[in-house]
């Protein structure tokens, strides 16, 4: 279950930084490494931080050949057919669903508490697309102004609660994950945003 | 000793980071997170490489509360009282100067040689407001033109320095601390810069 | 050989960081932190991934006085004599090519899988000059047009390729280290691209 979800995150966000290289315009490495980054990127940060070795990618040659299919698949994709306007916002909000729910489930098991488990989540799901940002010179689209990390930060929590309250975890787990997704997508559909405060 | 020096870096960095947010207008759990990120960067960075696991937020609850408390705090105030104009770059001062001097005695107590205290001092002092800068775009505050990483390494210099001559451990690392703070703030009062040596 | 490489590959990127310091008019301890990130950024990260502690530099001084010397030569040398307009280029180059195959054997030599040997002798090759692009808020060199990360993975490539069929490692260790330095020095000088695919 586990790996799998890992995989399935890893392939949406491959397909995601593939996206994001080609717009920028990237050279055919350039697309390969800035899907890499944006699909291990977040369990890399989170196996560092979790002292997790050797890390996800290392033993297992899976997320590796997942994330070259994926780049070259939405390469060939993007060369006879028009663009899809919209894939690259949906890709990112499955992603963030799949690893945020995969990191918070691997740090719950190794016994951490709810805060470092809704931390450990929040990174997993958002560090690819931050790194994705980072190295192409963007603001991050998690500090960017709708809501992105909170909908991780809400979902992870609420996968927490509700098993607290005694909803078996693999309900609390599906809810959760279709959760962050829906949240994600209906803040980008409606514009949602969180409330600001800048100073006067 | 440690760790109260540690929470109080901790709060102050995280007045920065909240400040540093609002400032560029994010919404608020954007706040929190730029707040977290400036706050525990430094010293996460500093773990990770020490290979000191786990990492000192992760076992210890205070640090994030000490965070969600400081960001709340802060975003508070500055709805209700002016801005105080100098405030951010007061903490950012103390919050060099504590980290600073909190992760040099940590690579100290471990062993490490001079010019590597040194250096972990350096990055837990500036490793939080280098990856606050970096995620909100910026070149970081650390590699422009005032004194600012110079203020730690020659701080932290001092306090080995004091040691080495027999000054007792308290008072060096009493006088190294208040120099640090007090070395930047006098950088930023009066503009204070290293030579540059821009090639023809 | 090993070390003396690692070495060698710190001067040169030490050199590169200096000059890209002086090129953006930091000041002069901006150039000796720009130099250190640039010269061990990668093998920081290498050793991280890798779980190798401690860190490179933390219990061999020599690295960090090659930086310093390195640094610090370059700037005496920039102040007297016009600065050497390739310089940068070149120097970059031959950093890439050693970290690049430094890197690789050491993977090879902890088992890992040819995969992963081309990732780790990449990214040790790429991480400091990537560092350095990212803390001077550049967009990466190794994600812009040419090819520059491209001719690491091609090199490590060939170096397990020429094992395969029978070369002796010492060969085959020389033929790629001259052949990234020389396909990434071809690239500049020619102006080599790789294909892109921008979508319509």
């Amino acid at each position: 279950m586990f790996y799998l979800l890992d995989l399935a995150g890893v392939a949406v966000f491959a397909v995601s930084g593939a996206l994001a290289a080609m717009h920028s315009g990237l050279d055919l490495l350039g697309v390969v490494v800035l899907a890499s980054i944006t699909a291990i990127g977040g369990g890399t940060l989170r196996d560092l931080l979790l002292n997790r070795h050797p890390i996800f990618w290392m033993e297992d040659p899976w997320p590796l050949y997942v994330i070259l299919g994926a780049a070259l698949l939405t390469v060939g994709y993007v060369q006879v057919l028009p663009i899809p306007f919209k894939a690259l916002l949906i890709a990112d909000a499955l992603g963030l669903a799949l690893f945020a729910m995969s990191g918070a489930q691997l740090a719950e098991r190794t016994g951490h508490r709810a805060l470092v488990v809704v931390l450990m989540g929040t990174l997993t799901g958002v560090g690819g697309g931050l790194l994705r940002d980072v190295f192409t010179a963007k603001v991050p689209l998690i500090l960017r102004q709708d809501i992105y990390a909170s909908a991780a930060i809400a979902g992870v929590a609420l996968y927490l609660l509700l098993q607290r309250i005694g909803v078996p975890r693999a309900v609390a787990f599906g809810v959760s994950l279709v959760g962050i997704a829906a949240l994600r997508l209906a803040a980008v559909a409606w514009g949602l945003e969180l409330p600001r405060f800048t100073p006067p």
